[in-house]
């Protein structure tokens, strides 16, 4: 058999030329010029090569990638005995893209992680409804489902920069309770439909099946029955122990806590249920005493992640990089301030820019060597607009322990060090 | 201090009932009613709590949850020694919405799987460019960066179904190489207007590190330019070595093996340069006895992941999902029969639906308890439409090996048995 190459692709001439205009191709100090065509052609030689490892049933990461959350016992409490932890930071610093894996998902428990068997799992889903229902998890798994990428995050994220400038914090300490994953379940409609949720029920009991019992009520509204969701994968597969395995509740927008992992009961009624998960733990104190409840949504916010604290920086080209988010709905614009927010520059969105998960944010920046802060503030398709750290403290106050979302500061000395700064 | 609730949320009344309107919500015979609201609320008692495990660095998979890829040495041989395993393929019956798992990712491999130190690696541009460039990992993670959602595919996927109808094959063992992922790295076209490519190089030579030195051709096309990327980062942590580690080209919608992993070097020529991987491995034998050179692009298909090979159904209400995709563009269309073809549904679609990427669909099912046979069949937005085996055959002829994308049919018994089948 005679083989004969039929028509090759036929690329076009004349389309290289500046098609894209990156500002920065010209800043970029990357990489060594090789002087000379036959000395470049020369390090094109194939070096000597060896067979690799074996094929496996499982990709493990690299030996030379060193990357994980950290446990805390609380804010500044780093270093603890692992059964002190209540929380794992995500290593913000160390993410690229906008998706979180599901081993380095940020972790809150409030009494550890139950190890549930999903042959013996079910859920009840009673109250205000036509029928009482037990479900197994092949009942649920049976049932149609929807995708969704969407961020959950801490409501204490950020908790670590109210009061003072710890300067030796990375982004992983200051703003690691939060990550984007594709989550997967029944969505809650679903559900209602299912068992018949009377007309008068507006309000929905979720609890979990860990060992604080942690319950919340959820206010059924349009945004609640549209996009909440009875969650059995992350990341294209099962729930992982930590992130609420067989089944979490998932609310787009709304504080972590809510989420409710290790989900065994949805209760309908027609008031909120008042839990001590929400007339005290998770309550936020006010200057004048009293204690907001029911802060539902997590607030527009944005970090920049590269540089961040504890890294350096050497003068020239260096890329901004960060992650914008809004419980609310789309990011819709990051501005990054080089001056400490005396200008404000556009920064460049990842598309494509999904409602209610982080977006990957970057710019270009030429640094000239002298001591500078960088920041960035972001804008939600709401109208909502990431406020500076003054206005937050006028409008807040600092008596609140939750839903911090002030500018993020990193100043930089001439020493091109990068620390964490409130100012 | 005195605690005084603010508002609450105020869901509204009436907009429960048959919101969304679920053909399922009637027919899904889920769960168990339980008789008369004393005995639901005895049942949500909370059981004797225990604390959990504790929290960690790395959120490890349930021990109830088990999940891997199957190692092979080509079509049939599995079970065989690591060392001769060629590829291994994702576990798509039990992967949930669209995304894979870094770790569950498809693996193809010429020469096993290098380790290689990042600081160690670089990337030689040369060829016709005006700047020859050795770049640094360093180097290329400061650059501009971009990150997208896309899948690779194996041309060797399907490549079991070609000749005979193996029974016994799952979901797993038919359509596993392939895979999607969020890629994040450099685009091309930064590195183009970097090294100043000549007008007249319209082929771009990308080569691998491993120990096959795996090397192909790319036409500079303007789909290349506009969307090829050198990518550090899948899902959002650094490449896994059998991913490629530290860095490997990302192609949408090319044959995987054109995905460069391990990428050392790039050259620009002003013609293909004609590697044995495209004058001798990956081209496709036709009938005529002549051999297709350079057939790029994955083609539309789909296949139904549950229920599949190997599963059992009962009468009664079963979802029908799977996944769909095409290396031209977006799914806009994935039609479900099942009485083998004689007559099609549309199928729903979650969104979003990205191209080039894989796209979950689904569709609900009464089924009889009668001998049937499941089908879908994709259509893309440039008007491809995946064909039947008998006309993709008569076409392509039996001699190929590559780009099978006939509609999969899965077999139906009056005992449920779910199997492989070619008709």
């Amino acid at each position: 058999m005679t083989k004969q190459p039929p028509a090759l692709p036929e690329p076009q001439r004349g389309h290289l030329q500046s098609r894209r205009g990156f500002l920065a191709a010209s800043t970029v100090a990357a990489g060594t010029i090789v002087s000379g065509r036959a000395l470049a052609d020369s390090l094109a030689d194939v070096p000597a090569r060896e067979p690799g490892e074996d094929l496996s049933g499982l990709s493990e990461r690299s030996p030379f990638v060193h990357i994980s959350r950290i446990p805390e016992a609380g804010p500044g409490q780093r270093n603890v005995d692992p059964g002190d932890a209540i929380n794992s930071k995500a290593p913000l610093d160390k993410l690229v893209g906008s998706i979180t894996p599901a081993d380095l998902h940020y972790e809150r428990s409030h009494a550890g992680v139950p190890m549930l068997d999903p042959a013996q799992h079910r859920l009840l889903i009673h109250g205000m409804t036509e029928k009482q229902l037990v479900l197994t998890m092949d009942d649920i798994r049976a049932m149609p489902s929807m995708s969704r990428t969407v961020f959950i995050e801490c409501t204490g994220n950020g908790w670590e920069n109210w009061h003072k400038a710890d300067e030796t914090l990375t982004v992983q300490n200051t703003h690691g309770l939060i990550s984007t994953n594709e989550w997967t379940g029944v969505p809650l409609s679903f559900l209602l439909d299912l068992v018949g949720v009377d007309r008068d029920a507006l309000w929905m009991l979720a609890e979990g099946g860990d060992g604080a019992a942690v319950a919340r009520s959820v206010p059924l509204t349009d945004e609640v029955i549209d996009e909440a969701m009875l969650a059995y994968g992350q990341n294209g597969e099962p729930l992982r122990p930590a992130h609420g395995f067989p089944l979490r509740l998932v609310l787009p927008g709304f504080e972590g806590n809510m989420n409710i992992k290790w989900l065994r009961r949805l209760k309908f009624g027609d008031r909120p249920f008042m839990t001590r998960w929400e007339t005290d733990r998770y309550t936020q104190l006010r200057p004048d005493g009293k204690a907001e409840q029911f802060h539902l949504h997590q607030d527009v916010n944005s970090v920049i992640t590269s540089p961040s604290g504890m890294m350096s920086i050497r003068p020239g080209y260096n890329r901004i990089t960060g992650l914008a988010w809004s419980g609310h709905g789309k990011v819709t614009r990051v501005e990054v301030s080089t001056d400490g927010g005396a200008s404000w520059h556009d920064a460049q969105l990842n598309g494509p820019v999904l409602a209610k998960a982080q977006t990957r944010f970057q710019m270009d920046w030429a640094w000239n060597g002298n001591p500078s802060r960088i920041v960035s503030r972001s804008t939600d398709d709401k109208g909502n607009v990431q406020p500076d750290r003054k206005s937050f403290l006028e409008r807040v106050g600092a008596t609140a322990l939750f839903h911090y979302n002030a500018q993020q500061t990193w100043r930089i000395g001439a020493d091109g060090s990068v620390r964490n700064a409130l100012d």
